[in-house]
Protein backbone atom coordinates (compact mmCIF):
# COMPACT_ATOMS: atom_id res chain seq x y z
CA UNK A 1 0.00 0.00 0.00
CA UNK A 2 2.55 2.88 -1.39
CA UNK A 3 1.56 6.36 -0.16
CA UNK A 4 3.21 8.67 -2.78
CA UNK A 5 3.49 12.78 -2.14
CA UNK A 6 1.60 13.35 -5.56
CA UNK A 7 -1.56 13.83 -5.46
CA UNK A 8 -2.01 16.47 -8.40
CA UNK A 9 -0.19 15.84 -11.46
CA UNK A 10 -2.64 12.81 -12.90
CA UNK A 11 0.42 11.95 -15.52
CA UNK A 12 2.71 11.16 -12.56
CA UNK A 13 0.54 9.80 -10.38
CA UNK A 14 -0.45 7.31 -13.49
CA UNK A 15 3.43 6.69 -14.58
CA UNK A 16 3.80 5.74 -10.90
CA UNK A 17 1.35 3.19 -10.95
CA UNK A 18 2.21 1.67 -14.39
CA UNK A 19 5.64 1.43 -13.27
CA UNK A 20 4.75 -0.62 -10.43
CA UNK A 21 1.90 -2.90 -12.49
CA UNK A 22 4.29 -3.82 -15.33
CA UNK A 23 5.51 -6.84 -12.80
CA UNK A 24 3.91 -9.83 -13.84
CA UNK A 25 1.64 -11.21 -11.48
CA UNK A 26 1.39 -7.96 -9.11
CA UNK A 27 -2.16 -5.89 -9.84
CA UNK A 28 -3.23 -2.90 -9.39
CA UNK A 29 -6.44 -2.57 -7.54
CA UNK A 30 -6.89 0.89 -6.68
CA UNK A 31 -5.46 4.34 -6.65
CA UNK A 32 -6.84 6.64 -4.33
CA UNK A 33 -5.44 10.40 -4.57
CA UNK A 34 -6.27 13.53 -2.87
CA UNK A 35 -5.64 16.92 -4.50
CA UNK A 36 -5.71 19.09 -0.84
CA UNK A 37 -3.69 16.05 0.99
CA UNK A 38 -1.66 15.63 -2.26
CA UNK A 39 -0.71 12.21 -1.59
CA UNK A 40 -2.06 8.96 -3.41
CA UNK A 41 -2.43 5.70 -1.86
CA UNK A 42 -1.94 2.59 -4.47
CA UNK A 43 -3.40 -1.08 -3.42
CA UNK A 44 -1.12 -3.71 -5.42
CA UNK A 45 -1.62 -6.96 -4.86
CA UNK A 46 0.53 -9.92 -5.36
CA UNK A 47 2.94 -12.50 -4.29
CA UNK A 48 6.10 -11.42 -2.00
CA UNK A 49 8.23 -12.31 -4.61
CA UNK A 50 7.18 -10.17 -7.43
CA UNK A 51 5.58 -7.67 -4.98
CA UNK A 52 8.63 -6.47 -3.44
CA UNK A 53 9.66 -5.97 -7.19
CA UNK A 54 6.79 -3.70 -8.04
CA UNK A 55 7.46 -1.81 -4.91
CA UNK A 56 10.84 -1.22 -5.93
CA UNK A 57 9.98 0.00 -9.57
CA UNK A 58 7.23 2.14 -7.99
CA UNK A 59 9.99 4.08 -5.75
CA UNK A 60 11.97 4.27 -8.62
CA UNK A 61 9.63 6.08 -10.37
CA UNK A 62 8.62 8.18 -7.67
CA UNK A 63 12.12 9.03 -6.80
CA UNK A 64 12.54 9.91 -10.26
CA UNK A 65 9.15 12.88 -10.75
CA UNK A 66 8.77 14.27 -7.59
CA UNK A 67 11.09 16.87 -5.93
CA UNK A 68 9.83 17.31 -2.13
CA UNK A 69 11.64 20.72 -1.99
CA UNK A 70 8.35 22.32 -3.70
CA UNK A 71 5.87 19.49 -2.22
CA UNK A 72 3.36 20.88 -0.21
CA UNK A 73 -0.06 19.68 1.52
CA UNK A 74 -2.32 19.45 4.07
CA UNK A 75 -0.76 15.56 4.75
CA UNK A 76 2.15 14.60 6.66
CA UNK A 77 4.88 13.49 4.84
CA UNK A 78 9.07 13.40 4.46
CA UNK A 79 9.53 11.14 1.17
CA UNK A 80 8.37 11.15 -2.85
CA UNK A 81 7.58 7.39 -1.47
CA UNK A 82 6.44 8.68 1.57
CA UNK A 83 5.34 5.42 3.13
CA UNK A 84 5.70 1.63 2.28
CA UNK A 85 3.18 -1.22 4.29
CA UNK A 86 3.22 -4.61 3.57
CA UNK A 87 -0.21 -6.00 4.57
CA UNK A 88 -0.68 -9.59 4.94
CA UNK A 89 -3.91 -10.96 3.38
CA UNK A 90 -6.14 -14.42 3.68
CA UNK A 91 -3.33 -17.19 5.36
CA UNK A 92 -0.23 -15.31 5.23
CA UNK A 93 1.30 -14.92 7.83
CA UNK A 94 2.37 -11.31 9.45
CA UNK A 95 6.20 -12.64 9.32
CA UNK A 96 6.30 -12.65 5.77
CA UNK A 97 5.21 -9.20 5.41
CA UNK A 98 7.98 -7.83 7.77
CA UNK A 99 10.91 -10.29 6.09
CA UNK A 100 9.14 -8.72 2.80
CA UNK A 101 9.79 -4.91 4.08
CA UNK A 102 13.07 -5.32 5.32
CA UNK A 103 14.48 -6.82 2.04
CA UNK A 104 12.63 -4.67 -0.21
CA UNK A 105 13.95 -1.20 2.68
CA UNK A 106 17.54 -2.09 1.94
CA UNK A 107 17.03 -2.21 -1.61
CA UNK A 108 15.29 1.46 -1.33
CA UNK A 109 18.40 1.84 0.68
CA UNK A 110 21.22 0.84 -1.69
CA UNK A 111 19.54 1.25 -5.08
CA UNK A 112 18.07 4.61 -4.57
CA UNK A 113 20.33 6.12 -1.42
CA UNK A 114 17.01 6.91 0.47
CA UNK A 115 17.17 6.61 4.18
CA UNK A 116 15.21 3.98 5.31
CA UNK A 117 13.25 4.15 8.39
CA UNK A 118 11.79 0.67 9.31
CA UNK A 119 7.83 1.06 11.62
CA UNK A 120 4.93 -1.07 12.52
CA UNK A 121 5.63 -4.62 12.91
CA UNK A 122 8.70 -4.26 10.75
CA UNK A 123 10.52 -2.24 13.30
CA UNK A 124 13.82 -2.78 14.51
CA UNK A 125 13.47 -0.40 16.92
CA UNK A 126 10.11 0.65 19.87
CA UNK A 127 10.29 4.43 19.46
CA UNK A 128 9.71 3.73 15.68
CA UNK A 129 6.68 1.62 15.81
CA UNK A 130 4.58 4.64 15.10
CA UNK A 131 4.86 6.62 11.94
CA UNK A 132 3.86 9.96 13.75
CA UNK A 133 7.13 9.58 15.90
CA UNK A 134 9.41 8.87 12.44
CA UNK A 135 7.98 11.48 10.38
CA UNK A 136 7.83 14.27 13.27
CA UNK A 137 8.96 17.19 11.86
CA UNK A 138 8.35 16.17 7.97
CA UNK A 139 10.67 16.47 5.07
CA UNK A 140 11.86 19.79 6.10
CA UNK A 141 12.68 18.91 10.26
CA UNK A 142 13.98 15.76 9.11
CA UNK A 143 16.80 17.06 6.67
CA UNK A 144 17.64 19.28 9.20
CA UNK A 145 18.44 16.90 11.76
CA UNK A 146 19.19 13.47 10.10
CA UNK A 147 23.18 13.87 10.11
CA UNK A 148 23.95 14.91 13.58
CA UNK A 149 20.65 13.50 15.62
CA UNK A 150 21.57 10.10 16.44
CA UNK A 151 18.11 9.63 17.54
CA UNK A 152 16.96 10.36 13.63
CA UNK A 153 19.83 7.88 11.87
CA UNK A 154 17.77 5.83 9.67
CA UNK A 155 17.68 2.31 10.22
CA UNK A 156 19.45 1.99 6.07
CA UNK A 157 20.50 3.90 3.62
CA UNK A 158 22.63 7.50 4.27
CA UNK A 159 22.39 9.76 6.73
CA UNK A 160 21.33 12.33 4.78
CA UNK A 161 18.54 13.33 3.09
CA UNK A 162 18.30 14.68 -0.90
CA UNK A 163 14.72 15.90 -2.80
CA UNK A 164 12.98 12.51 -2.74
CA UNK A 165 13.67 12.85 0.99
CA UNK A 166 12.97 9.73 3.05
CA UNK A 167 10.86 6.46 3.25
CA UNK A 168 8.96 4.78 5.99
CA UNK A 169 8.67 1.04 5.28
CA UNK A 170 6.81 -1.60 7.26
CA UNK A 171 4.35 -3.83 8.31
CA UNK A 172 1.55 -3.68 9.66
CA UNK A 173 -2.33 -5.65 9.82
CA UNK A 174 -5.16 -4.66 7.20
CA UNK A 175 -5.73 -1.24 7.82
CA UNK A 176 -9.54 0.41 6.95
CA UNK A 177 -9.73 4.15 6.29
CA UNK A 178 -13.18 5.05 6.49
CA UNK A 179 -15.15 8.27 6.89
CA UNK A 180 -18.52 9.11 8.45
CA UNK A 181 -20.75 12.23 7.50
CA UNK A 182 -23.03 14.18 9.33
CA UNK A 183 -25.39 16.28 8.54
CA UNK A 184 -24.34 19.76 10.25
CA UNK A 185 -22.43 22.78 9.64
CA UNK A 186 -21.34 22.27 13.63
CA UNK A 187 -17.84 21.20 13.35
CA UNK A 188 -17.69 20.55 16.97
CA UNK A 189 -20.18 18.03 16.92
CA UNK A 190 -17.70 16.15 14.55
CA UNK A 191 -15.21 16.74 16.96
CA UNK A 192 -16.96 15.55 19.97
CA UNK A 193 -17.96 12.14 18.30
CA UNK A 194 -14.44 12.11 16.88
CA UNK A 195 -12.76 12.52 20.65
CA UNK A 196 -15.79 9.76 22.02
CA UNK A 197 -14.46 6.99 19.65
CA UNK A 198 -10.23 7.25 19.37
CA UNK A 199 -8.99 5.08 21.08
CA UNK A 200 -6.03 8.01 22.15
CA UNK A 201 -8.80 9.87 24.53
CA UNK A 202 -10.39 6.24 26.04
CA UNK A 203 -12.25 5.10 22.85
CA UNK A 204 -12.19 1.99 20.60
CA UNK A 205 -8.96 -0.07 20.66
CA UNK A 206 -7.38 0.50 17.24
CA UNK A 207 -9.19 3.48 15.68
CA UNK A 208 -8.29 7.07 15.06
CA UNK A 209 -10.42 9.44 14.47
CA UNK A 210 -10.43 13.43 13.42
CA UNK A 211 -13.38 15.59 13.20
CA UNK A 212 -12.81 17.84 9.94
CA UNK A 213 -14.58 19.90 7.55
CA UNK A 214 -15.60 18.83 4.10
CA UNK A 215 -16.43 20.82 1.03
CA UNK A 216 -19.84 20.84 1.37
CA UNK A 217 -20.94 23.68 4.07
CA UNK A 218 -23.57 21.39 5.76
CA UNK A 219 -21.48 18.46 6.17
CA UNK A 220 -18.93 17.67 8.46
CA UNK A 221 -16.60 14.26 8.71
CA UNK A 222 -15.49 12.03 11.19
CA UNK A 223 -12.55 10.80 9.02
CA UNK A 224 -11.12 7.66 10.38
CA UNK A 225 -8.30 4.89 10.51
CA UNK A 226 -8.60 1.63 11.62
CA UNK A 227 -5.72 -0.28 12.62
CA UNK A 228 -6.75 -3.18 14.42
CA UNK A 229 -10.01 -4.14 12.76
CA UNK A 230 -9.52 -7.96 15.29
CA UNK A 231 -9.85 -5.26 18.12
CA UNK A 232 -12.17 -3.32 16.91
CA UNK A 233 -14.62 -4.47 13.45
CA UNK A 234 -15.61 -1.99 10.95
CA UNK A 235 -19.27 -2.47 11.62
CA UNK A 236 -18.77 -1.87 15.87
CA UNK A 237 -16.69 1.54 14.90
CA UNK A 238 -20.16 2.24 12.75
CA UNK A 239 -22.57 1.63 15.02
CA UNK A 240 -20.73 3.50 17.83
CA UNK A 241 -20.12 6.90 16.02
CA UNK A 242 -24.12 6.76 15.48
CA UNK A 243 -24.51 5.86 18.56
CA UNK A 244 -22.99 9.57 19.40
CA UNK A 245 -24.63 10.65 16.43
CA UNK A 246 -28.43 9.75 17.90
CA UNK A 247 -27.63 10.53 21.27
CA UNK A 248 -26.28 14.58 19.73
CA UNK A 249 -29.69 14.52 17.91
CA UNK A 250 -27.60 14.94 14.31
CA UNK A 251 -28.50 12.90 11.17
CA UNK A 252 -25.89 10.80 9.19
CA UNK A 253 -25.05 11.26 5.45
CA UNK A 254 -23.26 8.60 3.58
CA UNK A 255 -19.83 7.38 4.67
CA UNK A 256 -17.12 6.90 2.67
CA UNK A 257 -14.61 4.48 2.04
CA UNK A 258 -10.57 5.47 1.49
CA UNK A 259 -9.06 2.39 -0.81
CA UNK A 260 -10.87 -0.97 0.09
CA UNK A 261 -11.74 -3.36 2.63
CA UNK A 262 -10.92 -7.28 3.41
CA UNK A 263 -13.25 -9.33 3.12
CA UNK A 264 -13.53 -9.86 6.77
CA UNK A 265 -14.56 -6.83 7.47
CA UNK A 266 -17.41 -7.25 5.11
CA UNK A 267 -18.63 -10.74 6.40
CA UNK A 268 -18.03 -9.34 10.07
CA UNK A 269 -20.70 -6.83 9.14
CA UNK A 270 -23.06 -9.06 7.61
CA UNK A 271 -22.59 -10.94 10.55
CA UNK A 272 -23.32 -8.58 12.77
CA UNK A 273 -26.52 -6.97 11.05
CA UNK A 274 -28.05 -10.59 10.53
CA UNK A 275 -27.40 -11.93 13.87
CA UNK A 276 -25.43 -14.99 13.00
CA UNK A 277 -22.10 -14.69 14.55
CA UNK A 278 -20.25 -17.37 12.60
CA UNK A 279 -21.14 -16.45 9.03
CA UNK A 280 -17.95 -17.34 7.42
CA UNK A 281 -16.61 -17.58 3.28
CA UNK A 282 -18.47 -21.47 3.18
CA UNK A 283 -21.70 -19.60 4.05
CA UNK A 284 -21.54 -17.37 0.89
CA UNK A 285 -22.40 -19.21 -2.33
CA UNK A 286 -19.67 -17.85 -4.62
CA UNK A 287 -17.17 -17.58 -1.91
CA UNK A 288 -17.69 -21.14 -1.19
CA UNK A 289 -17.59 -22.24 -5.05
CA UNK A 290 -13.80 -21.08 -4.73
CA UNK A 291 -13.02 -23.37 -1.87
CA UNK A 292 -11.20 -26.50 -2.09
CA UNK B 1 -31.41 -26.29 -5.62
CA UNK B 2 -32.81 -30.00 -5.48
CA UNK B 3 -35.55 -30.82 -2.59
CA UNK B 4 -35.08 -34.62 -2.37
CA UNK B 5 -38.08 -36.24 0.35
CA UNK B 6 -35.57 -38.06 2.54
CA UNK B 7 -34.25 -36.27 5.57
CA UNK B 8 -33.52 -39.50 7.94
CA UNK B 9 -31.47 -42.48 6.23
CA UNK B 10 -28.10 -40.86 6.04
CA UNK B 11 -26.71 -43.76 4.07
CA UNK B 12 -29.83 -42.47 1.35
CA UNK B 13 -29.21 -38.99 1.38
CA UNK B 14 -25.48 -39.04 1.31
CA UNK B 15 -25.72 -41.49 -2.06
CA UNK B 16 -28.51 -38.84 -3.17
CA UNK B 17 -25.49 -36.25 -3.41
CA UNK B 18 -22.46 -38.13 -4.58
CA UNK B 19 -25.03 -39.26 -7.93
CA UNK B 20 -24.66 -35.46 -8.24
CA UNK B 21 -21.25 -34.40 -7.33
CA UNK B 22 -19.80 -37.38 -9.71
CA UNK B 23 -20.57 -35.03 -12.89
CA UNK B 24 -17.13 -32.92 -13.37
CA UNK B 25 -16.96 -29.12 -13.17
CA UNK B 26 -20.37 -29.65 -10.72
CA UNK B 27 -19.93 -28.70 -6.60
CA UNK B 28 -21.66 -29.79 -3.81
CA UNK B 29 -21.48 -26.92 -1.75
CA UNK B 30 -24.00 -27.95 0.79
CA UNK B 31 -26.71 -30.73 1.91
CA UNK B 32 -29.35 -29.32 4.49
CA UNK B 33 -31.11 -32.47 5.85
CA UNK B 34 -33.91 -31.77 8.50
CA UNK B 35 -35.19 -34.60 10.06
CA UNK B 36 -38.96 -33.77 10.81
CA UNK B 37 -39.64 -32.36 7.64
CA UNK B 38 -37.64 -35.61 5.80
CA UNK B 39 -36.49 -34.10 3.24
CA UNK B 40 -33.19 -32.37 2.37
CA UNK B 41 -32.21 -29.26 -0.17
CA UNK B 42 -28.99 -29.81 -1.84
CA UNK B 43 -26.67 -26.75 -3.01
CA UNK B 44 -25.07 -28.12 -6.33
CA UNK B 45 -23.15 -25.18 -8.63
CA UNK B 46 -21.88 -25.53 -12.00
CA UNK B 47 -21.66 -25.00 -15.64
CA UNK B 48 -25.01 -25.33 -17.11
CA UNK B 49 -24.74 -28.79 -18.91
CA UNK B 50 -22.77 -30.01 -16.30
CA UNK B 51 -25.25 -28.84 -13.86
CA UNK B 52 -28.07 -30.69 -15.80
CA UNK B 53 -26.68 -33.96 -15.76
CA UNK B 54 -25.84 -33.69 -12.08
CA UNK B 55 -29.53 -33.08 -11.67
CA UNK B 56 -30.39 -35.82 -13.97
CA UNK B 57 -28.15 -38.09 -12.03
CA UNK B 58 -29.79 -37.03 -8.72
CA UNK B 59 -33.13 -37.53 -9.82
CA UNK B 60 -32.39 -41.21 -11.00
CA UNK B 61 -30.65 -42.12 -7.35
CA UNK B 62 -33.80 -40.42 -5.52
CA UNK B 63 -36.58 -41.88 -7.88
CA UNK B 64 -34.31 -45.59 -7.10
CA UNK B 65 -34.15 -45.30 -3.46
CA UNK B 66 -37.42 -43.60 -2.01
CA UNK B 67 -40.60 -44.86 -2.19
CA UNK B 68 -43.64 -41.82 -1.69
CA UNK B 69 -46.02 -44.78 -0.44
CA UNK B 70 -44.15 -44.42 2.54
CA UNK B 71 -43.00 -40.82 3.29
CA UNK B 72 -44.72 -38.89 5.66
CA UNK B 73 -43.03 -35.55 7.19
CA UNK B 74 -44.59 -32.46 8.54
CA UNK B 75 -42.94 -30.49 5.29
CA UNK B 76 -45.18 -30.61 1.99
CA UNK B 77 -44.13 -33.18 -1.25
CA UNK B 78 -45.14 -34.86 -3.70
CA UNK B 79 -42.30 -36.98 -5.59
CA UNK B 80 -39.10 -38.08 -4.29
CA UNK B 81 -37.62 -35.17 -6.14
CA UNK B 82 -40.15 -32.68 -4.97
CA UNK B 83 -38.57 -29.95 -6.01
CA UNK B 84 -36.01 -28.43 -8.68
CA UNK B 85 -35.25 -25.21 -9.08
CA UNK B 86 -32.13 -23.65 -10.77
CA UNK B 87 -30.99 -20.14 -9.46
CA UNK B 88 -29.03 -17.45 -11.89
CA UNK B 89 -25.46 -16.75 -10.31
CA UNK B 90 -23.09 -13.92 -10.99
CA UNK B 91 -23.50 -13.27 -14.57
CA UNK B 92 -25.98 -15.56 -15.90
CA UNK B 93 -29.62 -14.19 -17.31
CA UNK B 94 -32.68 -15.78 -15.99
CA UNK B 95 -33.22 -17.10 -19.18
CA UNK B 96 -30.42 -19.61 -18.94
CA UNK B 97 -31.61 -20.84 -16.20
CA UNK B 98 -35.23 -21.63 -17.75
CA UNK B 99 -33.89 -22.91 -20.44
CA UNK B 100 -31.92 -25.70 -18.61
CA UNK B 101 -35.17 -25.99 -16.32
CA UNK B 102 -36.98 -27.11 -19.45
CA UNK B 103 -34.20 -29.36 -21.05
CA UNK B 104 -33.76 -31.14 -17.47
CA UNK B 105 -37.45 -31.15 -16.84
CA UNK B 106 -37.77 -33.06 -20.79
CA UNK B 107 -35.08 -35.52 -19.89
CA UNK B 108 -36.70 -36.49 -16.25
CA UNK B 109 -40.24 -36.75 -18.11
CA UNK B 110 -38.54 -39.00 -20.48
CA UNK B 111 -35.88 -40.68 -18.93
CA UNK B 112 -37.47 -41.48 -15.63
CA UNK B 113 -41.17 -41.56 -16.69
CA UNK B 114 -41.55 -38.88 -14.04
CA UNK B 115 -45.32 -36.14 -14.33
CA UNK B 116 -42.86 -32.72 -14.83
CA UNK B 117 -44.72 -29.32 -13.89
CA UNK B 118 -42.86 -26.24 -14.65
CA UNK B 119 -42.94 -23.92 -12.16
CA UNK B 120 -42.00 -19.78 -11.07
CA UNK B 121 -40.00 -18.44 -13.89
CA UNK B 122 -40.01 -21.64 -16.05
CA UNK B 123 -43.89 -22.00 -15.77
CA UNK B 124 -45.70 -22.44 -19.14
CA UNK B 125 -49.03 -21.80 -17.64
CA UNK B 126 -49.73 -18.99 -15.38
CA UNK B 127 -51.61 -20.44 -12.66
CA UNK B 128 -47.91 -22.92 -12.46
CA UNK B 129 -46.04 -20.06 -10.95
CA UNK B 130 -46.35 -20.51 -7.46
CA UNK B 131 -45.12 -24.15 -5.87
CA UNK B 132 -48.01 -24.09 -3.97
CA UNK B 133 -50.77 -24.63 -6.29
CA UNK B 134 -49.00 -27.45 -7.81
CA UNK B 135 -48.51 -28.94 -4.45
CA UNK B 136 -52.15 -28.89 -3.27
CA UNK B 137 -53.09 -32.65 -2.32
CA UNK B 138 -49.85 -33.39 -2.06
CA UNK B 139 -48.67 -36.73 -3.28
CA UNK B 140 -51.96 -38.49 -2.77
CA UNK B 141 -54.16 -36.31 -3.96
CA UNK B 142 -52.04 -35.89 -7.20
CA UNK B 143 -51.83 -39.88 -7.43
CA UNK B 144 -55.65 -39.87 -7.18
CA UNK B 145 -56.62 -37.22 -9.98
CA UNK B 146 -53.51 -36.58 -12.43
CA UNK B 147 -55.28 -39.00 -14.84
CA UNK B 148 -58.65 -37.58 -14.77
CA UNK B 149 -58.53 -33.83 -13.90
CA UNK B 150 -57.27 -31.65 -17.02
CA UNK B 151 -56.20 -29.17 -14.65
CA UNK B 152 -53.59 -31.30 -13.12
CA UNK B 153 -52.16 -32.74 -16.30
CA UNK B 154 -48.36 -32.47 -16.42
CA UNK B 155 -46.14 -30.10 -18.63
CA UNK B 156 -44.08 -33.22 -19.54
CA UNK B 157 -43.88 -37.00 -18.86
CA UNK B 158 -47.30 -39.59 -18.23
CA UNK B 159 -50.41 -38.65 -16.58
CA UNK B 160 -50.00 -41.25 -13.79
CA UNK B 161 -48.01 -41.37 -10.67
CA UNK B 162 -46.06 -43.97 -10.03
CA UNK B 163 -44.16 -44.29 -6.22
CA UNK B 164 -41.58 -41.79 -6.92
CA UNK B 165 -44.68 -39.23 -7.61
CA UNK B 166 -44.31 -35.90 -9.43
CA UNK B 167 -41.65 -33.33 -9.89
CA UNK B 168 -41.85 -29.61 -10.24
CA UNK B 169 -38.95 -28.11 -11.97
CA UNK B 170 -37.80 -24.36 -12.43
CA UNK B 171 -35.77 -21.13 -12.06
CA UNK B 172 -36.07 -19.05 -9.94
CA UNK B 173 -34.22 -15.88 -7.88
CA UNK B 174 -31.95 -16.93 -5.00
CA UNK B 175 -33.97 -17.55 -1.97
CA UNK B 176 -32.56 -17.29 1.07
CA UNK B 177 -33.95 -18.96 4.28
CA UNK B 178 -33.48 -17.34 7.08
CA UNK B 179 -34.40 -18.01 10.80
CA UNK B 180 -34.33 -15.26 13.70
CA UNK B 181 -35.27 -16.34 17.43
CA UNK B 182 -36.84 -14.21 20.25
CA UNK B 183 -35.97 -14.55 23.93
CA UNK B 184 -39.47 -15.84 24.86
CA UNK B 185 -41.84 -18.78 25.58
CA UNK B 186 -44.77 -16.44 24.09
CA UNK B 187 -45.39 -18.36 20.46
CA UNK B 188 -47.98 -15.65 20.06
CA UNK B 189 -45.32 -12.71 19.54
CA UNK B 190 -43.49 -15.09 17.08
CA UNK B 191 -47.15 -15.55 15.18
CA UNK B 192 -47.28 -11.15 15.36
CA UNK B 193 -43.74 -9.99 14.26
CA UNK B 194 -44.02 -12.64 11.31
CA UNK B 195 -47.74 -11.61 10.07
CA UNK B 196 -45.97 -8.22 10.06
CA UNK B 197 -43.44 -8.72 7.82
CA UNK B 198 -44.61 -11.28 5.89
CA UNK B 199 -45.91 -10.42 1.82
CA UNK B 200 -49.03 -11.67 2.26
CA UNK B 201 -50.47 -10.15 4.93
CA UNK B 202 -49.43 -6.75 3.85
CA UNK B 203 -45.78 -6.45 4.74
CA UNK B 204 -42.58 -6.35 3.27
CA UNK B 205 -42.68 -7.82 -0.90
CA UNK B 206 -40.96 -11.23 -1.15
CA UNK B 207 -41.05 -12.63 2.42
CA UNK B 208 -42.59 -15.18 3.49
CA UNK B 209 -42.83 -15.95 6.91
CA UNK B 210 -43.90 -17.91 10.05
CA UNK B 211 -43.78 -17.84 14.05
CA UNK B 212 -42.46 -21.63 14.99
CA UNK B 213 -41.38 -22.95 18.31
CA UNK B 214 -38.37 -24.17 18.35
CA UNK B 215 -36.93 -27.31 20.38
CA UNK B 216 -36.05 -24.61 23.33
CA UNK B 217 -39.09 -23.71 25.37
CA UNK B 218 -37.54 -20.57 25.89
CA UNK B 219 -37.17 -19.11 22.86
CA UNK B 220 -39.40 -19.00 19.39
CA UNK B 221 -38.30 -18.89 15.85
CA UNK B 222 -39.91 -16.68 13.06
CA UNK B 223 -39.09 -18.98 9.97
CA UNK B 224 -38.38 -17.18 6.65
CA UNK B 225 -38.17 -17.57 2.90
CA UNK B 226 -37.48 -14.53 1.12
CA UNK B 227 -37.58 -15.02 -2.33
CA UNK B 228 -37.04 -11.91 -4.06
CA UNK B 229 -34.01 -10.28 -2.11
CA UNK B 230 -34.03 -7.42 -4.83
CA UNK B 231 -37.08 -6.42 -3.57
CA UNK B 232 -36.72 -6.66 0.10
CA UNK B 233 -32.95 -7.53 0.98
CA UNK B 234 -31.86 -9.16 3.80
CA UNK B 235 -30.66 -6.66 5.86
CA UNK B 236 -33.58 -4.56 5.37
CA UNK B 237 -36.11 -7.89 7.07
CA UNK B 238 -33.49 -8.73 9.44
CA UNK B 239 -33.91 -4.68 10.98
CA UNK B 240 -37.78 -5.22 10.39
CA UNK B 241 -37.94 -7.95 12.58
CA UNK B 242 -35.32 -6.10 14.88
CA UNK B 243 -37.72 -2.92 15.20
CA UNK B 244 -41.27 -5.30 15.65
CA UNK B 245 -39.05 -7.20 18.87
CA UNK B 246 -37.75 -4.00 19.80
CA UNK B 247 -41.32 -2.58 20.46
CA UNK B 248 -42.83 -5.09 21.46
CA UNK B 249 -39.71 -5.88 24.12
CA UNK B 250 -38.67 -8.94 23.20
CA UNK B 251 -34.75 -9.39 23.42
CA UNK B 252 -33.35 -11.29 19.90
CA UNK B 253 -30.91 -14.49 20.08
CA UNK B 254 -28.64 -15.62 17.40
CA UNK B 255 -29.99 -16.11 13.66
CA UNK B 256 -29.91 -19.30 11.50
CA UNK B 257 -29.28 -19.84 8.29
CA UNK B 258 -30.88 -22.72 6.65
CA UNK B 259 -27.99 -23.32 3.11
CA UNK B 260 -26.26 -20.32 1.95
CA UNK B 261 -26.31 -16.78 0.94
CA UNK B 262 -25.97 -15.04 -2.33
CA UNK B 263 -22.28 -12.88 -1.88
CA UNK B 264 -24.89 -9.49 -3.19
CA UNK B 265 -26.92 -10.52 -0.14
CA UNK B 266 -23.61 -9.87 2.62
CA UNK B 267 -22.07 -6.60 0.48
CA UNK B 268 -25.56 -4.89 0.74
CA UNK B 269 -26.09 -5.54 4.55
CA UNK B 270 -22.27 -4.48 5.04
CA UNK B 271 -23.25 -1.40 2.98
CA UNK B 272 -26.43 -0.91 5.28
CA UNK B 273 -24.71 -1.13 8.54
CA UNK B 274 -21.56 1.49 7.10
CA UNK B 275 -23.85 3.65 5.27
CA UNK B 276 -21.92 2.76 1.83
CA UNK B 277 -24.78 2.24 -0.47
CA UNK B 278 -22.51 1.79 -3.43
CA UNK B 279 -20.12 -0.99 -1.84
CA UNK B 280 -19.77 -3.60 -4.30
CA UNK B 281 -17.07 -6.39 -4.74
CA UNK B 282 -14.58 -4.24 -6.35
CA UNK B 283 -14.11 -2.32 -2.83
CA UNK B 284 -13.30 -5.84 -1.57
CA UNK B 285 -9.53 -6.40 -1.38
CA UNK B 286 -9.90 -10.76 -2.15
CA UNK B 287 -13.11 -9.82 -4.80
CA UNK B 288 -11.39 -6.72 -6.82
CA UNK B 289 -8.75 -9.26 -6.95
CA UNK B 290 -10.43 -11.73 -8.94
CA UNK B 291 -11.81 -9.09 -11.47
CA UNK B 292 -10.21 -9.21 -14.67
Amino acid sequence: MPNVSEGRRSDVIAEIGEAAASVPEVRLLDVHSDHDHHRSVYTLVGPSEPLGEAAFRLARAAVARIDMESHHGVHPRMGALDVLPFVPLGATPMQSCIDLAHRVGRQLADGLALPVYFYGEAALRPERRMLVDIRRGEYEGLRATVGSDPAREPDAGPSSVGPAGACAVGARKPLVAFNMHLRTANIGIARTIAGAVRASSGGLPGVQALGLPTSRPDIVQISMNLTDLDATPLHAIALAVRGEAERLGVELAESELVGLLPLSATLEASAAILGLPALGASQVIELAMQET
